[in-house]
């Protein structure tokens, strides 16, 4: 991966990486309705699960095509009824980019979330890795699919990782 | 975030990484005499639970001003008796930079605490958000904020993180 | 740590952060016929606790010298009866490099690592820091120690971290 001079490689490591935190931070702050706006206006947002990934069944634990179905998506978290609320931490590492055209670059990177319940216990809610395509004009997502490691998934899974 | 020219802020970013990465080596070192030379002399320490930092209650966990404070601090914890002994691993990530004047820049970033029990279990011991100020002269904290995501705390957590 | 200019530094940060990622990735997606590229033709990889290493007890849990043997112990994991197929998420942070010759850094990390079972439970499998040796020629590893925080091992430990 990582064609172009090395300074070139430098600077787009640090603004993709960069992309990465701000996303991390808003979910962790539970910012949801900025959420759509880490994506390009028609960006397509999908998380699924390693195993149909490795076995290319496309059957996505969840699909959102365009902000518009994303906020959609954020309106509806907001209004359903969550028994427990909880806060969520973002761990994102090993981040490799890959610049493919002069618009475009391809991301890979590891995350591990964890959930802290109400009660103050913290437990690994998912790990996987992030397969992005990023939009270098506005610095933004065009894709991101987000590969659970698990197939095992909490109906609470619906909120964004 | 991150005002300046580009080389400026890559070169910020790395210098940044670098002082959370020392900082999380010498704590999982158990170097913790070292840990209050991460500071400024009047360098402000304190642990919060996100809980409190939202309804703006000033009430920390731990609260250290000066290094020779953190040194009290430090040699408390040597002469306590500590029933258990115990390792910590700090996963940092998510590291997001500003420079705020010419001296001073600002710094948020993620973390995940391990620690390992004696007879080999690892638990998850804290996970969090930190929010730095930092000299840029001394490349030292000037104040380093860790807000927990957990309001359950242990009574070791008087371990700094 | 880090001698030389500090664009030279901010370069060889993000050359090691790469390797170490690609290894990340290597051994995610259980490419495990890789891993003795990682390494020079000579290079060691070896598994040890922070007990021993503490104690300067030469009883690493792994060894292996050149990539021959690497490629041996992966054969030998191939052939094995692994009981429950399993899943790994490396997460490595707090990179710190030094330039220790012309051709030659090394590199200190922390990494934990989850492993998620066949029911879909994901739970901390080891955690401790990586000690590296690097030849900058070949961007590979002349030397890889692995230094888990627990000294409580799974048989399965064989498989490479």
């Amino acid at each position: 991966m990582n064609s172009g001079s090395e300074p070139e490689s430098v600077s787009l490591q640090f603004q993709i990486e960069r992309l990465h935190a701000r996303y991390a931070h808003a979910l962790d702050a539970d910012k949801l309705e900025d959420w759509p706006n880490f994506f390009t206006e028609n960006g397509r947002y999908r998380i699924a699960t390693a195993e149909n990934e490795e076995r290319g069944l496309p059957l996505p634990v969840l699909y959102c095509e365009g902000r518009a179905m994303m906020r959609d998506r954020v309106q509806s978290l907001r209004h359903a009824n969550i028994y427990e609320p909880q806060r969520y931490r973002h761990i994102v590492s090993s981040v490799l980019t890959e610049k493919t055209s002069a618009t475009e670059a391809r991301s890979s990177a590891n995350f591990l979330v964890i959930r802290i319940m109400q009660d103050g216990a913290a437990v690994t809610f998912a790990s996987g890795r992030y397969q992005d395509r990023i939009d270098l004009k506005q610095m933004k997502y065009d894709e991101r699919v987000v590969i659970c490691d698990s197939r095992r998934f909490d109906t609470l899974l619906a909120i964004p990782l």
